[in-house]
């Protein structure tokens, strides 16, 4: 059986190519500051949005045209996978990303639901066999079901805990049977609707001993991947525990946990925070705790989660500066959490969709290395800070500075001399190179 | 005098230049679309930012380093005013735009203000002789000075109203003094705090008689500006009357002043109200009331008036779309209304943060005649839409339909095809205009 | 067969009653300012969020407990009508609102669709007979079907246009037989997601001649209703025409419908779109255009529609307040257009949160009543705006003012005394009322 | 000298009494829980907005009316102290709070603003002898001279470190001087306006180094107020370090400082960050770190700091519900850090603005320690989370669960009973505690 067969492969034609189904500017080979596209952009498909999201929303039904639209059950389960492994072939993908409940339906029971996911789990290690795609990571949806409706490790239901706490233990295992990179965990119902109901510091407690179970179950399996806590300010909930990197780091530093944790970092939860994507990758890297991204983009003038595909290449250009400081991503990537328009439900949509996000994020790539090469943005701030590398500036950084000292130091200033911070020229330097990056080609 | 003597001309030295003082992608001669660049690119400084503006904001002083910063009172105001065509012609810059109270000090009386002004816009009227930069607008600031500090035209003190009145009168006959092409309306205090206090009704029906006054008095003097009003959603006020171009449509309208007004669009008053740019803009231009344009942006997760420098190619990009779809602006321009941030306080960013200003629309330019030369978004819409131009189609377009033929028409359907909306493909498409516009140069 | 027989009928007890089934301040015979509250309070239940609603949400399933879960196709039809009946009945509300969607399962055909509505239309009328309670409007779902993805009356798609158009006809027809005091149009779709591949005018354009070919039938058949738009900025769509009520307006006058249709204002859709509640209400109420209102609150921090029961005193104040000045909703009402919250998913809680809701508009009645009698706000709007009953100020409002005669009054002004808005002291008054009101029960 | 002997003192007259000059609900002596309200309510002028301020905005001058208006230097500043303690007294408040530039003119050097504020220290500490207000808290302006354009302890200049300790040492020891009880440092431009030109790592340990030099400072000079961090998202940064609670108890555990600091919350700042009030202050409660809080208000629909005085009695009694759940604040208090509307610009309005905030917060208080008395909460949340004192989720909770247990617990679980969580039940009852509270008076 063949779902996608109808598409082609996707290769690099070239930024001026009018084909919708060519790569314009990610070419996997091509090398860029000394490694390849493809080293450098490990893009990962998201499961659930790309062969389980029907594209429904709040006010309207499902629209998604999909060849496995007839099926349910197991047998579309089954199907799902065929054409996954498919796309990822056609798309030359080499990760995926899922939830349990993506891959597999939900039982009756959990044993039930368990033994799903043992056949579907099954399936993919012998397509991963054959397959240039790998886990990149997995996780498991304790949100959707109505059992999570108050929460799962900070749900007021003890029960629910343990459900909880069972699920992730299966997802450990599956991360473990399948290889995965990372694990991550995304608390869509760890949060509250109102504080009038809830018991926050029980929650907040119950949520540092789920974790800390989940490092040692981890451990007693041997299972080593890197941890991933991905932080989103609300929605489904009012105010979600982990609202940000910030308020995450608070939260593991509180409970012990920073050395087995980072943070996967999404773009679209970034700006519903109140912050820009850049910023929280940038403030997870200087405090070492920058694991994986959720490569999407919201839409700035919407107050709820969209998850499109990255196009603003502003956007990419910057996202790929931090991960180029950081050296890559280490054993993350960038998962593709976006989903197509409800208005592009039309198979090939998919396609064109992640040709965008791959493109967009190969531009910003060449924008960032371009910009690193020149050191266009290191200079600037090299030159700004240059104060704190001698004298009063070098004893402060050096820890030899006390209040008297630098109140003596102040009384002797003439005065101060600050100068422009020179914004507008390095938003004119920003565009040169977006627009100068491509013009050789 | 001189101010500016140690910045130099600027000149279109191409994208790849270094040199921040120059030009990469404005070139004033440079054909595009069967027009030169400076035809298409009415630019206009806004003296309140540049020559005025002391970069205080709410919770600090003003930073701005200025020449004249150690005169005062008239003798300041003359200094503006050389220190203006001066950099005028450094910019090459075709037009200005001011706010009376910009140019002129206000007096203690009146009397005396107006007194100021005919020194001031007699200077300047001497200087346009020699100048190539005119005049796009002015208009009277009725906002800042305490009296208006419940409204001017909509203010509850008749006499508040009257002082409102003079000042208008005056700037109408300043403004045919000078050869003003339009004359801006933006009501600052024209709206409410709370409406607890406030007769919305009173309020706005005397700002529709203020309205036809301005209308009738130009009339009579023979000043034949465009008049537009400059929609804003809120600051000062907590809700502006003009909220967005929509609602200053229904104003005019329910008024009878449609035919008299266009708007005056400003980006970041746009995003403010809900709105992108581009829609303010599509959303006039389709009603024929797209009058003239503030050129700057907002920042995407700040919620008041940043009045930056235009630099999101995007948006420059689409708003140029929109005015070459409009055939141009008419009598309107780009009025930079913008300012230097508060940490880019030499005086040559000012000259800098115009050219990103420039050149940024430069960019969108050339982009967005690119992707009309090419029909590129104009095919995608003809085909969307094709159903209206035949068949059942037709005949609603042409008003031959009613709901029993309709409910015929559709009793007879068997499936409704849909199709993809592509939005990721056109997202693509903008891309890759993007990147390879400058791709030959 | 009995839904909702374990309910208790709800009767007043009076605000200091604990039990969460009784009323603590609607107390529906009581006369407040010469009517009764029943009188003044036309509430309605929304049949969609009540009997239809499964309690999803964008990241979980439906958590509803429902007397009918176990029903399908038209016997769960039914059985919400009876439900429906019976909850009235408990409730002791005097309308309801619908749309086709909600009463009857959608066939596989138009005609089909039809035959559905007609069986439960019937069903409906039945138990009208017998029933207190009235239909305050209904309308059609033309937006959750994947058919209406690209828009309704505003599709690309001409056969959409026509199909939405049949359901309209129908939607009217069934208003007719039901005897419904309002029709109500929400343009979920009319809209756009990106401006890119959309032809705004035809857009529009279609939309007013949709909007005339309803006029024209509903006269046909005589069916008198009063036609409501319902003004919503965004969501589903990124953007949609009816923004707010200002922007409807602009829109009826712009097509010649402003006689024919008001608003149905919405405190959610208010919010969302930048405004308070009071001031969408008193915009359509100084317009002579407010209509009806869907009683219910957003979240303020969160950005999407969440639909909350009302139970903001200060909001159920004013909004009294603007409805007691309008004289009351004429044939409109409040219509709960609110649901609970996902973890409010059993039975009891559609009573409670409707409690909540009658309660909060009754204090929010009495309150306003209150501020009426004692003319607490119209004494200070009164005295803020005196200078325009005499002088100058009276020449302005009776038109005999122009702008020379103005100059000559503020020439000969000495200083200008504004008095302070006494903004604090009003808030103040508000909060005694509140208090107060309820100080002797 | 007299600057406010034409206003009354304020006393208590009840909720019926319609003098704007009284107290309607704050009644200094009445017991509340076994407390005075004054016990409780240890209320705090702000100097800055009540003596200082001018109420000019970004688009307008100033418009307060101050007795001392003609006065400059440190004339001015003495003025403002007589009037300050005169207005203390009318008020009867007990505490009050500045900044360095509050109180004493900057002098040319650094040494000449010291000797400024010895001057007027000098008059404080006299004036406080006979006085019943007592300072709750002080702190040094870093933020509005241009010298911190770029930041203060978080400056690129190592001058403007050095700058900025001198004035922290010298705030230090004011504060020492004058007793106060707390020292605050809000991080006004300790932030960032772009990414693009910041080293984020330096400036935050800088600012870790700063912090460590004030702890070391104050112990040095036998300072033992209580240190509170204010956090901030934005405004005038585009980025402040201190973003909300969270983020600040972030930096504090990551640079060793959390046992000597706490925090001073502010409402309007919490819905900046896009949190209710009552979260931040029950974030801190729980982990120990509530220390003060800035009693205002933002407006929901704006996006700036509007520091309001608080009147929305929602807020005032949720806030004061933590408060009491916190059992009290400590050295602590409630400082208003409001401003009267720039349209309520007479002197009168301050007195009345001051009389909104206290009897919000009284009436606050009434219907929060009712609601404690009734345990009309807390038997809710003792209820919802019954299931974590017994069996498995006493287990969970005394660390006697592992994922293994965890597991054959669920896989033993037949169904899992959620209850509602009762959202629209809790709001009755915190309207019904509302408007009951005062209904015996």
């Amino acid at each position: 059986m063949s779902y996608f067969s109808d598409l082609p492969k996707v290769v690099y034609e070239g930024p001026t190519s009018d084909n919708p189904f060519a790569f314009k500017f990610y070419n996997p080979d091509e090398m860029v500051g000394g490694k390849t596209m493809k080293e450098h952009l490990r893009f990962g498909v998201a499961y659930w949005h790309t062969f389980t999201e029907d594209l429904s929303d709040p006010f309207g039904a499902g629209t998604a045209i999909r060849p496995w639209n007839h099926l349910s059950g197991l047998d579309l389960a089954k199907a799902r996978v065929e054409g996954a492994f498919e796309f990822f072939e056609k798309l030359g993908v080499p990760f995926f990303c899922f939830h349990d409940v993506d891959i597999a339906p939900e039982g009756e029971t959990l044993r039930e639901s368990n033994e799903n996911l043992d056949v579907i789990v099954g399936m993919i290690k012998d397509y991963m066999k054959h397959s240039d795609t790998k886990l990149l990571w997995n996780t498991v949806n304790n949100f959707s079901h109505p059992r999570f409706v108050h929460g799962a490790a900070s749900s007021n239901s003890a029960d629910v805990f343990a459900y909880a706490a069972a699920k992730v233990k299966k997802g450990l295992e599956v991360g473990k049977e399948l290889g995965a990179e990372n694990y991550v965990f995304w608390g869509g119902r760890e949060g509250y609707e109102t504080l009038l109901n809830t018991d926050m510091k029980l929650e907040l407690d119950n949520l540092g001993r789920f974790f800390h179970m989940a490092v040692d179950y981890a451990k007693e399996i041997g299972f080593d991947a890197q941890f991933l806590i991905e932080p989103k300010p609300k929605e489904p909930t009012s105010h979600q525990y982990d609202f940000d990197v910030a308020s995450g780091y608070a939260f593991l530093q509180h409970y012990g946990l920073q050395d087995r944790f980072k943070f996967n970092i999404e773009a679209n939860h970034a700006t519903l925070a109140g912050h820009t994507f850049e910023h929280e990758l940038h403030y997870a890297r200087i405090h070492g705790m920058l694991g994986s991204v959720d490569a999407n983009q919201g839409h700035p003038l919407l107050g709820w989660d969209t998850d499109e595909f990255p196009s603003d290449l502003y956007a990419t250009t910057l996202a790929m500066y931090e991960i180029l400081q950081n050296g890559g991503l280490g054993r993350g990537g960038l998962n593709f959490d976006a989903k197509v328009r409800r208005g592009s439900f039309q198979k090939d949509d998919l396609l064109i969709a992640h040709i965008l996000g791959m493109d967009s994020f190969a531009a910003g790539l060449k924008v960032a290395q371009k910009l690193i090469d020149d050191r266009a943005l290191e200079r600037v701030v090299e030159d700004r800070y240059a104060s704190f590398s001698e004298g009063i500036g070098k004893d402060i950084v050096e820890g030899r500075a006390d209040f008297r000292a630098l109140e003596e130091h102040a009384l002797g200033l003439k005065e101060i001399g600050n100068r422009s911070g020179r914004l507008e020229q390095i938003k004119s330097t920003i565009n040169q190179y977006l627009l100068r990056t491509f013009a050789g080609e």
